[in-house]
């Protein structure tokens, strides 16, 4: 499969458009758990993913982590080239949450069709509100769903990403996603242990009752 | 003063793009207090600010604000049509922190704009990279900064505004603006009275110490 299969915009481009973007791609494979990129300002370039997950996540100085959104089939990641655009002024690291099969498309020749192309620069003014209503929906739950909705939320969409209510998931990845601490993560999954809506197991969370998380997230 | 004194990139239009947007601006003025945006759905059009100062929010169901950013002189305020981009899933209100003048481009023009130039489109991008920085920061100082930083902080920023230490702001406009609760604020501002750093009083704080309330926030 090339570019123009996952490339969404694709038939909207020039002829000399698609023979640039094809003449610089790089077809790259990132292993479960291998990091993406280390920092926005790196600059990588943009990633159109084939197959896999990536996980986008911001990093405190103290090391804490939480997820900003997920990558996966057909995705494109702009922040990985953020040096596209004159006022990002945040970092993101991005890390491979499955196997990843990735196209990597160079900032520059990006930013260079961009700057000509009044298609390529809308589609990447969506690309980005979308990410900014991801981001919104974020500081939304952070501020004002307490800890215990949002856990639920996070186990009812890993189940639906993984296809299966027995995720394999350490509560410190958990407390990664959700920028919070294991020990209170390790509490709040006890509890719903205790309530019979989840079941663990060393590095595994399973699922028993996926109605009454569902009350407890929407609630 | 007309629309191309504040429209920043004013000379990239071409003369039918300016004579568009010259014959469809409307020049309307908001009081202090007055709601400039009830919810973004509205999409009543671009907001460019001649003068004064929008302060735009997000609002919980159960009623908390918190100040996303704020919007200066010849600033654009793009989320205010948010129907020009598809992916825009949230909602933000928008009020006049001061006695404002402000251009209203309506949407459905500036969108036509932006889908054929790729000037429109990228000088979009660019607000829109810019906006999401803010709010990225902003989710930082939420996620990984303790109130009382934060309240410092703010306490900075609205000193830098108003050009003047003394601020006119009651315990609950401050709790609006960082999305917590009025008991919360007027708890740590007593506390920041007892360290000598302010002064209270009726609707009113005093900055008595920059130079504390500057190592508090940074440190």
């Amino acid at each position: 499969m090339s570019l123009e299969n996952y490339f969404p915009i694709w038939e909207k481009l020039t002829p000399a458009e698609q023979d640039r973007l094809t003449g610089c791609v790089i077809d790259k494979s990132f292993k479960k758990g291998e990091t993406v990129l280390h920092k926005t300002s790196d600059c990588t370039g943009l990633l159109l993913i084939q197959t896999g997950q990536l996980r986008v996540y911001i990093l405190s100085e103290e090391g804490r982590e939480i997820t900003i959104y997920r990558l996966l089939d057909m995705d494109l990641c702009l922040f990985s080239a953020s040096c596209i655009l004159n006022n990002i002024r945040f970092d993101v690291m991005v890390e491979a949450e499955k196997d990843s099969r990735v196209f990597i498309i160079p900032a520059r020749i990006y930013r260079e069709i961009m700057e000509e192309s009044a298609v390529v620069a809308n589609y990447t003014n969506e690309i980005m509100a979308s990410r900014f209503s991801d981001v919104m929906w974020l500081m939304e739950q952070i501020m004002w769903k307490s800890l215990d909705k949002r856990v639920a939320g996070f186990l009812l969409e890993e189940m639906a990403l993984e296809g299966t209510g027995k995720l394999k998931l350490t509560h410190e990845a958990i407390a990664n996603h959700l920028g919070t601490h294991r020990e209170v993560i390790t509490r709040m999954l006890r509890y719903f242990q205790g309530e019979g809506m989840v079941k663990l197991a060393r590095g595994m969370v399973e699922i028993l009752d996926v109605k009454r998380l569902q009350q407890l997230h929407e609630g």
